[in-house]
């Protein structure tokens, strides 16, 4: 197979870890003779310092033109710090979301056994934990209009949903959870929001196309305590943006580090592939950021096209790297090995 | 002292719960020779039964009355799962904070040295852990314009807030710092919300009147992680109402269960004690529900008047039954006491 795979790396660790993506997915096409192209562009704070803008149309042009794109991380501390700052990071990423039209972003979260006695959570607790969290990712308060007032003293953000957004995006969660345990969770606040309501309502409605899939309900303030209490109880959550955003990162947990959690941004005729985890700039250049979550991303690139033994090979070399403690040092505090390292070490698997 | 107390017990458990809370603040009123007098009223579900209204005007002419209400919980999943109901239980407690002007809900949240075994994190994370929430309680996306379309396939909701709203809830946080351990958290999303980007701004510039209190600063995402890899980290959170919510309640993980989570909501004339739990509509009548929260949220209003060693003698006594696990179910899973047992014990050491 050739594909054409758009490379933005980023800020911060961005580079370094996407470094090692390539290097893995380098060998899987060796191995299984296929073409895979690489072409690099600027994004994020990067793309601010040479060209002003985070997301520079030769950078939308490469990613609308390529079959896949794999993203490193953005941000950094002097725009956080700047709260009047005109031109953000973020905002080349949630750019490259809409014009990519990028609506569902799929965040698998397990425990490895590895890793039990590494998570803040008792094992007893995750072991097992197994879920997809299946978050809307171009509509809602991100997306709303903002206003500031002339006096800089009132501001709004507006959450808009659409019945089309909502059904698009539930018919992918109840298509995963039929090639899982069969269980979707919606994840809102409708005793509160007209929103939530309208997700509700309209997920209950498609429902029923789905009558082997069971469908339950929880307010976001309580599944953001049962994601701790009891994560085994979680299938495929459904959810909207912002409460997807805080509900995935909280997850991060059950692995026992950020660094391995992978996502795939996923529209109609696009996709897009990036580490949750952000640009975590104090670590960057540094040799310590764990590479895993952008090589469990390149695996998800692989699926995405259907190369399901490809991909199976590089989570099998990723187990195989926790397993032996070949690891950076949020997992191996002991002798942890540098990013490079266990990026070559995985490659060498393949 | 003399105060009259409107108590609105609410739905499912909250009646039982708030039973007991009456009788350990009767207890101290005769101890300590106080007049507390309770005046009940109806509200939630329960009030829709028999008026149609959430919140009958009786009840909120009763409430601005009193000194304090000492509210127990309300919602019922007849309603949940009617997304359609025009009215719903949680518009009457909507309505009750913003009528009374209750702006700032605070949660105080630590890990009970006899609870540690008892919370899904391991015991050393959450050893020591002690912090308190401020959340913004009438503002943002709660009260904010909804809208729903004709056609019912778009929806909408507006997150407001000014910078008076912020100004003073930020004021309430430093002050509480400044008993504690001078650290201030703002938990926001500022690198994607024009309203996160307001609180932002605006507390750091008064920030500047607190140059003893350290302030830092936490999106949301990061936050909810945060809250369960390091809750020691912890000192004052201050945040916007819907992150509040969604934090605080992944937050009662830390103590071990959410029955054991007071808040006190308060506004320039008015406050208002209630649980963080909520209805708990399965457990209503079995006397299972844990009565702690209630009662810990009785000796925040003591607090609120000022009467310390009140408060305090409440404390030791809710300590003492955890210590002795005189608890119910929740917490003691082997020879649980029902809510009245635990109490009556609690009364018992006033
Ligand atoms: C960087 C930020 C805008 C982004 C988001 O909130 O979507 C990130 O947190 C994520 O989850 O991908
Ligand atoms: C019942 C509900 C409206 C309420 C809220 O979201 O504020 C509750 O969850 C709380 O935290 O007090």
């Amino acid at each position: 197979m050739k594909l054409n795979i758009a490379v933005l790396a980023g800020d911060g660790i961005g580079p370094e870890i996407t470094q090692q993506s390539i290097k893995v997915l380098k060998a899987i096409a060796e191995r299984f003779d296929h073409e895979f192209l690489f072409e690099e562009a600027v994004v994020g704070a990067s793309a601010i310092d040479l060209t002003e803008n985070p997301l520079p149309d030769a950078t939308l042009d490469l990613c609308k033109k390529s079959d896949a794109v794999l993203f490193g991380a953005i941000g950094d501390p002097k725009y956080d710090n700047n709260p009047a700052a005109k031109v953000r990071p973020e905002q080349g990423l949630l750019k490259l979301r809409k014009e990519l039209g990028l609506f569902a972003n799929i965040r698998p979260v397990r425990a490895f056994e590895r890793l039990l006695e590494h998570s803040p959570l008792r094992p007893d607790r995750i072991e097992g934990a197994d879920m997809v969290i299946y978050r809307e990712l171009t509509g809602g308060i991100y997306f709303g209009e903002k206003t500031l007032s002339e006096d800089e003293r009132e501001a709004s953000d507006l959450c808009v949903y659409t019945a089309e957004e909502i059904e698009r995006m539930t018919h992918l969660a109840f298509e995963a959870a039929q090639k899982r345990r069969n269980k979707v969770t919606l994840v809102d606040k409708a005793n509160v929001l007209e929103t939530s309501r309208l997700w509700r309502r309209t997920v209950k409605e498609i429902a029923k196309d789905y009558p082997d899939v069971e469908l339950d309900f929880l307010y976001v303030d309580n599944a953001a305590m049962q994601m701790i209490i009891n994560p085994k109880q979680f299938d495929v959550i459904l959810t909207e943006n912002m409460f997807g955003d805080i509900i995935s990162d909280e997850a991060s947990v059950i692995g026992g580090s950020i660094g391995l959690l992978a996502s795939a941004s996923v529209g109609k005729e696009h996709a897009l592939f990036e580490p949750i985890h952000g640009s975590y700039p104090q670590a960057a250049g540094k040799g310590i950021a764990n590479p895993i979550a952008s090589i469990l991303s390149a695996a998800m690139l692989l699926e995405h096209f259907n190369l399901l033994e490809e991909a199976a090979i590089i989570q099998a070399a990723v187990d195989k790297s926790l397993e032996m403690n070949i690891c950076t040092s949020d997992i191996n505090k002991e002798s942890s090995y540098s990013t490079e390292k266990v990026g070559t070490f995985i490659e060498g698997l393949i």
